[in-house]
Protein backbone atom coordinates (compact mmCIF):
# COMPACT_ATOMS: atom_id res chain seq x y z
CA UNK A 1 0.00 0.00 0.00
CA UNK A 2 1.05 3.22 0.05
CA UNK A 3 0.99 6.46 2.25
CA UNK A 4 -1.05 9.51 0.18
CA UNK A 5 -3.10 12.64 1.51
CA UNK A 6 -6.45 13.29 0.31
CA UNK A 7 -6.35 16.62 -2.19
CA UNK A 8 -9.78 16.50 -3.45
CA UNK A 9 -12.70 15.23 -5.06
CA UNK A 10 -13.01 13.81 -8.79
CA UNK A 11 -16.23 14.23 -10.54
CA UNK A 12 -16.88 12.19 -13.59
CA UNK A 13 -20.34 11.91 -15.09
CA UNK A 14 -20.08 9.83 -17.98
CA UNK A 15 -18.52 6.85 -16.75
CA UNK A 16 -18.51 2.59 -16.73
CA UNK A 17 -22.06 2.22 -15.43
CA UNK A 18 -20.37 -0.49 -12.42
CA UNK A 19 -18.94 2.88 -11.22
CA UNK A 20 -22.16 4.47 -10.66
CA UNK A 21 -22.48 5.56 -7.24
CA UNK A 22 -18.94 5.32 -6.11
CA UNK A 23 -16.81 8.28 -4.82
CA UNK A 24 -13.07 9.17 -6.21
CA UNK A 25 -11.02 11.17 -4.45
CA UNK A 26 -7.65 12.51 -5.89
CA UNK A 27 -4.90 11.84 -3.47
CA UNK A 28 -0.96 12.60 -3.25
CA UNK A 29 2.03 10.01 -2.48
CA UNK A 30 3.77 10.79 0.34
CA UNK A 31 7.21 10.55 1.02
CA UNK A 32 9.77 8.93 -0.46
CA UNK A 33 10.89 9.00 -4.20
CA UNK A 34 7.43 8.41 -5.35
CA UNK A 35 6.28 11.65 -3.30
CA UNK A 36 4.12 13.99 -5.49
CA UNK A 37 2.58 11.24 -7.37
CA UNK A 38 -1.07 11.34 -8.12
CA UNK A 39 -3.86 8.80 -7.89
CA UNK A 40 -7.45 8.85 -8.52
CA UNK A 41 -8.63 6.07 -5.34
CA UNK A 42 -12.38 5.14 -4.90
CA UNK A 43 -13.16 5.82 -1.16
CA UNK A 44 -15.60 3.32 0.84
CA UNK A 45 -14.34 4.49 4.17
CA UNK A 46 -14.96 8.71 4.31
CA UNK A 47 -11.95 9.85 4.38
CA UNK A 48 -11.77 13.54 4.59
CA UNK A 49 -9.77 16.42 2.41
CA UNK A 50 -6.02 16.58 4.29
CA UNK A 51 -6.22 12.92 5.93
CA UNK A 52 -3.70 10.83 4.87
CA UNK A 53 -4.84 7.28 3.46
CA UNK A 54 -3.76 3.93 2.79
CA UNK A 55 -4.27 3.72 -1.22
CA UNK A 56 -4.69 -0.49 -2.38
CA UNK A 57 -4.02 -0.37 -5.95
CA UNK A 58 -3.68 -3.24 -8.14
CA UNK A 59 -6.04 -6.19 -8.56
CA UNK A 60 -6.04 -6.19 -4.53
CA UNK A 61 -7.98 -3.19 -5.08
CA UNK A 62 -11.26 -4.57 -6.19
CA UNK A 63 -11.07 -6.73 -3.04
CA UNK A 64 -12.03 -3.66 -0.99
CA UNK A 65 -15.43 -3.26 -3.03
CA UNK A 66 -16.27 -6.86 -2.34
CA UNK A 67 -16.83 -7.77 -6.27
CA UNK A 68 -14.44 -8.85 -8.78
CA UNK A 69 -16.20 -7.05 -12.10
CA UNK A 70 -15.48 -3.24 -11.73
CA UNK A 71 -13.21 -1.32 -13.46
CA UNK A 72 -11.31 0.11 -10.00
CA UNK A 73 -7.39 0.06 -9.85
CA UNK A 74 -6.59 1.77 -6.70
CA UNK A 75 -9.24 2.32 -3.51
CA UNK A 76 -8.48 3.73 0.15
CA UNK A 77 -7.91 0.87 2.74
CA UNK A 78 -7.76 3.07 5.80
CA UNK A 79 -7.40 6.10 7.20
CA UNK A 80 -3.85 6.53 9.05
CA UNK A 81 -4.50 7.82 12.55
CA UNK A 82 -3.70 11.21 13.21
CA UNK A 83 -1.13 10.83 15.68
CA UNK A 84 1.25 8.12 13.99
CA UNK A 85 4.12 10.11 13.00
CA UNK A 86 6.13 9.00 10.02
CA UNK B 1 -6.49 5.14 -11.66
CA UNK B 2 -5.19 7.75 -13.36
CA UNK B 3 -6.13 11.59 -14.54
CA UNK B 4 -4.74 11.50 -18.37
CA UNK B 5 -5.98 13.70 -21.27
CA UNK B 6 -6.58 12.21 -24.58
CA UNK B 7 -4.77 13.48 -27.19
CA UNK B 8 -4.10 11.08 -30.60
CA UNK B 9 -5.76 7.79 -32.20
CA UNK B 10 -3.95 4.86 -32.53
CA UNK B 11 -4.84 2.88 -36.02
CA UNK B 12 -3.36 -0.82 -35.69
CA UNK B 13 -4.90 -2.31 -38.74
CA UNK B 14 -2.88 -5.68 -37.72
CA UNK B 15 -3.44 -7.18 -33.94
CA UNK B 16 -4.57 -9.67 -31.73
CA UNK B 17 -8.52 -10.93 -33.31
CA UNK B 18 -9.62 -10.35 -29.70
CA UNK B 19 -8.74 -6.64 -29.97
CA UNK B 20 -10.58 -6.05 -33.75
CA UNK B 21 -13.33 -3.26 -33.17
CA UNK B 22 -11.64 -1.71 -30.16
CA UNK B 23 -11.45 1.88 -30.56
CA UNK B 24 -7.54 3.12 -28.67
CA UNK B 25 -6.63 6.30 -27.68
CA UNK B 26 -3.21 7.66 -26.50
CA UNK B 27 -3.58 9.69 -23.88
CA UNK B 28 -1.06 11.71 -21.23
CA UNK B 29 -1.07 11.70 -18.18
CA UNK B 30 -1.92 14.73 -16.19
CA UNK B 31 -0.64 16.36 -13.00
CA UNK B 32 2.18 15.05 -10.29
CA UNK B 33 5.55 13.26 -11.03
CA UNK B 34 3.86 10.49 -13.83
CA UNK B 35 3.05 13.89 -15.60
CA UNK B 36 3.57 13.27 -19.57
CA UNK B 37 3.26 9.17 -19.09
CA UNK B 38 2.01 8.14 -22.75
CA UNK B 39 -0.47 5.24 -22.50
CA UNK B 40 -2.91 3.60 -25.22
CA UNK B 41 -5.99 2.50 -23.52
CA UNK B 42 -9.26 1.51 -24.95
CA UNK B 43 -11.96 3.86 -25.08
CA UNK B 44 -15.71 2.49 -25.15
CA UNK B 45 -17.43 5.67 -23.76
CA UNK B 46 -16.35 7.71 -26.50
CA UNK B 47 -13.89 9.89 -25.36
CA UNK B 48 -13.11 13.51 -27.23
CA UNK B 49 -9.47 14.94 -28.18
CA UNK B 50 -8.53 16.75 -24.97
CA UNK B 51 -11.17 15.29 -22.73
CA UNK B 52 -10.03 14.42 -19.40
CA UNK B 53 -10.12 11.20 -18.59
CA UNK B 54 -10.17 8.48 -15.90
CA UNK B 55 -7.96 5.66 -16.77
CA UNK B 56 -8.05 2.36 -15.50
CA UNK B 57 -4.86 0.41 -16.01
CA UNK B 58 -3.87 -3.40 -15.50
CA UNK B 59 -6.29 -6.65 -14.43
CA UNK B 60 -9.04 -4.38 -13.59
CA UNK B 61 -9.15 -3.16 -17.72
CA UNK B 62 -10.21 -6.02 -18.89
CA UNK B 63 -13.51 -5.72 -16.70
CA UNK B 64 -14.14 -2.37 -18.46
CA UNK B 65 -14.14 -4.55 -21.51
CA UNK B 66 -16.75 -7.46 -19.49
CA UNK B 67 -14.63 -9.87 -20.52
CA UNK B 68 -11.55 -11.63 -19.32
CA UNK B 69 -9.67 -12.51 -22.39
CA UNK B 70 -8.84 -9.88 -24.13
CA UNK B 71 -5.22 -8.45 -23.99
CA UNK B 72 -5.84 -4.73 -22.41
CA UNK B 73 -4.07 -3.46 -19.62
CA UNK B 74 -5.48 0.14 -20.16
CA UNK B 75 -9.39 1.28 -20.22
CA UNK B 76 -10.84 4.24 -19.93
CA UNK B 77 -13.23 4.10 -17.89
CA UNK B 78 -14.93 7.82 -17.07
CA UNK B 79 -14.58 10.68 -18.45
CA UNK B 80 -13.93 13.89 -15.82
CA UNK B 81 -16.39 16.91 -15.91
CA UNK B 82 -15.57 19.82 -17.58
CA UNK B 83 -15.83 21.83 -14.72
CA UNK B 84 -14.38 19.85 -12.37
CA UNK B 85 -10.98 21.36 -11.24
CA UNK B 86 -7.99 19.70 -9.39
CA UNK C 1 10.70 -9.39 -4.43
CA UNK C 2 12.05 -5.57 -3.67
CA UNK C 3 14.71 -5.93 -0.58
CA UNK C 4 13.65 -3.25 2.04
CA UNK C 5 14.36 -1.77 5.54
CA UNK C 6 11.98 -1.47 8.31
CA UNK C 7 11.49 1.64 9.62
CA UNK C 8 8.24 2.34 11.32
CA UNK C 9 4.80 0.75 12.50
CA UNK C 10 1.77 2.31 10.50
CA UNK C 11 -1.23 2.62 12.72
CA UNK C 12 -4.74 2.82 11.23
CA UNK C 13 -7.05 2.40 13.33
CA UNK C 14 -10.37 2.90 10.45
CA UNK C 15 -9.94 0.38 7.86
CA UNK C 16 -11.14 -2.25 6.12
CA UNK C 17 -12.86 -4.87 7.79
CA UNK C 18 -10.64 -7.43 6.46
CA UNK C 19 -7.62 -5.70 7.38
CA UNK C 20 -8.57 -5.45 11.46
CA UNK C 21 -5.80 -7.49 13.16
CA UNK C 22 -3.16 -7.56 10.25
CA UNK C 23 0.10 -5.32 11.58
CA UNK C 24 1.20 -2.69 9.24
CA UNK C 25 5.05 -1.52 8.35
CA UNK C 26 6.47 1.15 6.50
CA UNK C 27 9.76 0.29 4.52
CA UNK C 28 11.88 1.69 2.73
CA UNK C 29 13.37 0.06 -1.03
CA UNK C 30 17.35 -0.93 -0.26
CA UNK C 31 19.51 -0.47 -3.29
CA UNK C 32 19.15 0.47 -7.10
CA UNK C 33 17.32 3.03 -8.29
CA UNK C 34 14.22 2.70 -6.69
CA UNK C 35 16.36 3.23 -3.32
CA UNK C 36 14.39 5.11 -0.93
CA UNK C 37 10.90 4.25 -2.36
CA UNK C 38 8.46 4.09 0.82
CA UNK C 39 6.05 0.82 0.77
CA UNK C 40 3.50 0.22 3.41
CA UNK C 41 3.43 -4.27 3.72
CA UNK C 42 1.63 -6.17 5.76
CA UNK C 43 3.67 -8.36 8.24
CA UNK C 44 3.05 -12.04 9.22
CA UNK C 45 6.49 -12.66 9.87
CA UNK C 46 7.26 -10.39 13.06
CA UNK C 47 10.05 -8.13 11.45
CA UNK C 48 11.39 -5.67 13.65
CA UNK C 49 12.59 -2.01 12.85
CA UNK C 50 15.61 -1.62 10.96
CA UNK C 51 15.84 -5.06 9.67
CA UNK C 52 15.58 -5.94 5.80
CA UNK C 53 13.35 -7.76 4.31
CA UNK C 54 11.49 -9.46 1.13
CA UNK C 55 8.73 -7.67 0.51
CA UNK C 56 6.32 -9.06 -2.62
CA UNK C 57 3.81 -6.80 -4.21
CA UNK C 58 0.65 -6.96 -6.07
CA UNK C 59 -1.80 -9.69 -6.57
CA UNK C 60 1.56 -12.06 -4.96
CA UNK C 61 1.45 -10.30 -1.78
CA UNK C 62 -2.56 -11.62 -1.06
CA UNK C 63 -0.84 -15.05 -1.20
CA UNK C 64 1.21 -14.15 2.00
CA UNK C 65 -2.47 -14.06 3.72
CA UNK C 66 -3.79 -17.67 2.42
CA UNK C 67 -7.11 -16.06 1.26
CA UNK C 68 -7.55 -13.98 -1.70
CA UNK C 69 -10.24 -11.29 -0.18
CA UNK C 70 -8.18 -9.10 1.28
CA UNK C 71 -7.12 -5.37 -0.05
CA UNK C 72 -3.52 -5.73 0.58
CA UNK C 73 -0.86 -4.88 -2.43
CA UNK C 74 2.35 -5.24 -0.56
CA UNK C 75 3.58 -8.37 2.20
CA UNK C 76 6.86 -9.03 3.86
CA UNK C 77 7.61 -12.76 2.77
CA UNK C 78 11.01 -12.71 4.70
CA UNK C 79 14.02 -11.61 6.54
CA UNK C 80 17.26 -11.50 5.10
CA UNK C 81 20.39 -12.67 6.85
CA UNK C 82 22.11 -10.46 9.02
CA UNK C 83 25.06 -12.06 7.24
CA UNK C 84 23.57 -11.76 3.75
CA UNK C 85 25.96 -9.10 2.12
CA UNK C 86 24.54 -7.42 -1.06
CA UNK D 1 -0.63 -0.53 -23.46
CA UNK D 2 2.07 1.17 -24.63
CA UNK D 3 3.73 2.58 -27.69
CA UNK D 4 7.35 0.70 -28.52
CA UNK D 5 9.67 0.37 -31.26
CA UNK D 6 11.11 -3.32 -32.10
CA UNK D 7 14.57 -3.10 -31.89
CA UNK D 8 15.97 -6.91 -31.62
CA UNK D 9 15.56 -10.22 -31.17
CA UNK D 10 16.33 -11.71 -27.66
CA UNK D 11 17.67 -16.02 -27.79
CA UNK D 12 17.33 -17.65 -24.82
CA UNK D 13 18.45 -21.25 -25.35
CA UNK D 14 17.58 -22.45 -21.88
CA UNK D 15 14.06 -21.53 -20.43
CA UNK D 16 10.99 -22.73 -19.04
CA UNK D 17 9.60 -25.21 -20.87
CA UNK D 18 6.50 -23.21 -21.54
CA UNK D 19 8.53 -20.88 -22.89
CA UNK D 20 9.55 -23.16 -26.19
CA UNK D 21 8.75 -22.07 -29.02
CA UNK D 22 8.08 -18.41 -28.23
CA UNK D 23 9.76 -15.32 -29.99
CA UNK D 24 11.25 -13.30 -27.56
CA UNK D 25 11.90 -9.27 -29.01
CA UNK D 26 13.54 -6.44 -27.26
CA UNK D 27 11.45 -3.02 -27.52
CA UNK D 28 12.15 0.25 -26.72
CA UNK D 29 8.82 2.57 -25.24
CA UNK D 30 8.26 5.58 -27.60
CA UNK D 31 7.54 8.82 -26.25
CA UNK D 32 6.79 10.47 -22.87
CA UNK D 33 8.04 10.30 -19.91
CA UNK D 34 8.79 6.26 -20.11
CA UNK D 35 10.82 7.03 -23.52
CA UNK D 36 13.64 4.34 -24.05
CA UNK D 37 12.33 1.95 -21.51
CA UNK D 38 13.26 -1.64 -22.22
CA UNK D 39 10.72 -4.63 -22.31
CA UNK D 40 11.08 -7.90 -23.72
CA UNK D 41 8.10 -9.05 -25.34
CA UNK D 42 6.44 -11.86 -26.44
CA UNK D 43 5.76 -11.83 -30.09
CA UNK D 44 2.64 -13.82 -32.28
CA UNK D 45 1.98 -10.87 -34.71
CA UNK D 46 5.08 -11.40 -36.98
CA UNK D 47 6.53 -7.99 -35.98
CA UNK D 48 9.79 -6.80 -37.69
CA UNK D 49 12.72 -4.64 -36.46
CA UNK D 50 11.92 -1.12 -36.42
CA UNK D 51 7.99 -1.25 -36.61
CA UNK D 52 6.00 0.34 -33.89
CA UNK D 53 3.97 -1.66 -31.67
CA UNK D 54 1.31 -2.24 -29.04
CA UNK D 55 2.87 -3.77 -25.84
CA UNK D 56 0.34 -5.08 -23.74
CA UNK D 57 1.86 -6.24 -20.12
CA UNK D 58 0.93 -7.86 -16.87
CA UNK D 59 -1.86 -10.40 -16.44
CA UNK D 60 -3.38 -9.27 -19.48
CA UNK D 61 -0.27 -10.48 -21.61
CA UNK D 62 -1.09 -14.29 -20.88
CA UNK D 63 -4.30 -13.37 -22.45
CA UNK D 64 -2.29 -12.87 -25.77
CA UNK D 65 -0.70 -16.46 -25.86
CA UNK D 66 -4.68 -18.29 -25.40
CA UNK D 67 -3.22 -19.69 -21.88
CA UNK D 68 -2.99 -18.74 -18.54
CA UNK D 69 -0.20 -20.86 -17.32
CA UNK D 70 3.03 -19.22 -19.19
CA UNK D 71 5.88 -16.97 -17.16
CA UNK D 72 4.87 -14.55 -19.62
CA UNK D 73 4.30 -10.63 -18.45
CA UNK D 74 4.70 -8.90 -22.00
CA UNK D 75 3.25 -9.31 -25.49
CA UNK D 76 3.12 -7.19 -28.68
CA UNK D 77 -0.73 -6.86 -29.11
CA UNK D 78 -0.72 -5.27 -32.32
CA UNK D 79 1.41 -3.61 -35.04
CA UNK D 80 0.75 0.61 -35.40
CA UNK D 81 -0.16 1.64 -38.85
CA UNK D 82 2.59 3.28 -40.61
CA UNK D 83 0.67 6.50 -41.25
CA UNK D 84 -0.72 6.82 -37.91
CA UNK D 85 1.31 10.15 -36.73
CA UNK D 86 1.33 10.44 -32.81
CA UNK E 1 9.69 -9.51 -18.84
CA UNK E 2 12.97 -7.81 -18.24
CA UNK E 3 16.82 -8.25 -18.95
CA UNK E 4 19.08 -8.54 -15.51
CA UNK E 5 22.29 -9.50 -14.51
CA UNK E 6 22.71 -11.80 -11.42
CA UNK E 7 24.38 -10.12 -9.18
CA UNK E 8 24.14 -12.20 -6.03
CA UNK E 9 22.17 -14.67 -3.72
CA UNK E 10 19.73 -13.39 -1.55
CA UNK E 11 19.72 -15.77 2.21
CA UNK E 12 16.58 -15.36 4.22
CA UNK E 13 15.95 -17.83 6.86
CA UNK E 14 12.97 -16.69 8.19
CA UNK E 15 10.36 -16.67 5.69
CA UNK E 16 6.88 -17.81 4.28
CA UNK E 17 6.45 -21.39 4.69
CA UNK E 18 5.90 -21.77 0.72
CA UNK E 19 9.02 -20.26 -0.09
CA UNK E 20 11.11 -22.65 1.84
CA UNK E 21 13.48 -24.35 -0.29
CA UNK E 22 13.02 -21.54 -3.26
CA UNK E 23 16.62 -20.10 -4.09
CA UNK E 24 16.75 -16.09 -4.82
CA UNK E 25 18.84 -14.34 -6.67
CA UNK E 26 19.26 -10.35 -6.57
CA UNK E 27 19.41 -9.49 -10.36
CA UNK E 28 20.08 -6.28 -11.70
CA UNK E 29 17.82 -4.38 -14.41
CA UNK E 30 20.29 -3.97 -18.09
CA UNK E 31 19.52 -0.99 -20.57
CA UNK E 32 17.04 1.69 -20.60
CA UNK E 33 16.05 4.04 -18.25
CA UNK E 34 15.26 1.45 -15.55
CA UNK E 35 19.00 0.42 -15.77
CA UNK E 36 20.04 -0.57 -12.32
CA UNK E 37 16.70 -1.40 -10.51
CA UNK E 38 17.70 -4.10 -8.60
CA UNK E 39 14.72 -6.98 -8.40
CA UNK E 40 14.89 -10.15 -6.26
CA UNK E 41 13.95 -12.77 -8.08
CA UNK E 42 13.19 -17.10 -7.63
CA UNK E 43 15.48 -18.98 -9.88
CA UNK E 44 14.46 -22.38 -10.68
CA UNK E 45 16.67 -22.78 -13.77
CA UNK E 46 19.84 -22.54 -12.21
CA UNK E 47 21.46 -18.98 -13.28
CA UNK E 48 25.11 -17.86 -12.21
CA UNK E 49 26.28 -14.87 -11.12
CA UNK E 50 26.92 -12.71 -13.90
CA UNK E 51 24.56 -14.17 -16.05
CA UNK E 52 21.95 -12.26 -17.66
CA UNK E 53 18.55 -13.39 -17.32
CA UNK E 54 15.22 -12.98 -18.46
CA UNK E 55 12.96 -11.72 -15.50
CA UNK E 56 9.20 -12.24 -15.42
CA UNK E 57 7.23 -10.10 -12.96
CA UNK E 58 4.15 -9.82 -11.47
CA UNK E 59 1.30 -12.73 -11.27
CA UNK E 60 2.98 -14.74 -14.39
CA UNK E 61 6.05 -15.24 -11.67
CA UNK E 62 3.93 -17.34 -10.15
CA UNK E 63 2.94 -19.36 -13.33
CA UNK E 64 7.31 -20.27 -13.56
CA UNK E 65 6.82 -21.99 -10.26
CA UNK E 66 3.29 -23.95 -11.34
CA UNK E 67 0.98 -23.55 -8.53
CA UNK E 68 -0.13 -19.86 -7.59
CA UNK E 69 -0.26 -19.52 -3.99
CA UNK E 70 3.16 -18.49 -3.18
CA UNK E 71 4.32 -15.23 -2.63
CA UNK E 72 6.27 -14.98 -5.40
CA UNK E 73 6.35 -11.65 -7.62
CA UNK E 74 8.86 -11.86 -9.71
CA UNK E 75 11.60 -14.85 -11.48
CA UNK E 76 14.03 -16.08 -13.95
CA UNK E 77 12.27 -17.66 -16.92
CA UNK E 78 15.57 -17.95 -18.90
CA UNK E 79 18.81 -17.16 -19.75
CA UNK E 80 20.11 -15.20 -22.17
CA UNK E 81 22.67 -16.76 -25.04
CA UNK E 82 25.88 -15.44 -23.96
CA UNK E 83 26.29 -14.61 -27.70
CA UNK E 84 23.16 -12.52 -28.04
CA UNK E 85 23.94 -8.99 -28.51
CA UNK E 86 21.45 -6.14 -27.43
Amino acid sequence: MLAAKVIDNIWATRKAESLVGLKFMLVEVLGGVDAGRLIIAVDTIGAGFGERVLVCTGSSARRMLGRDDVPVDAAIVGIIDEDCLF
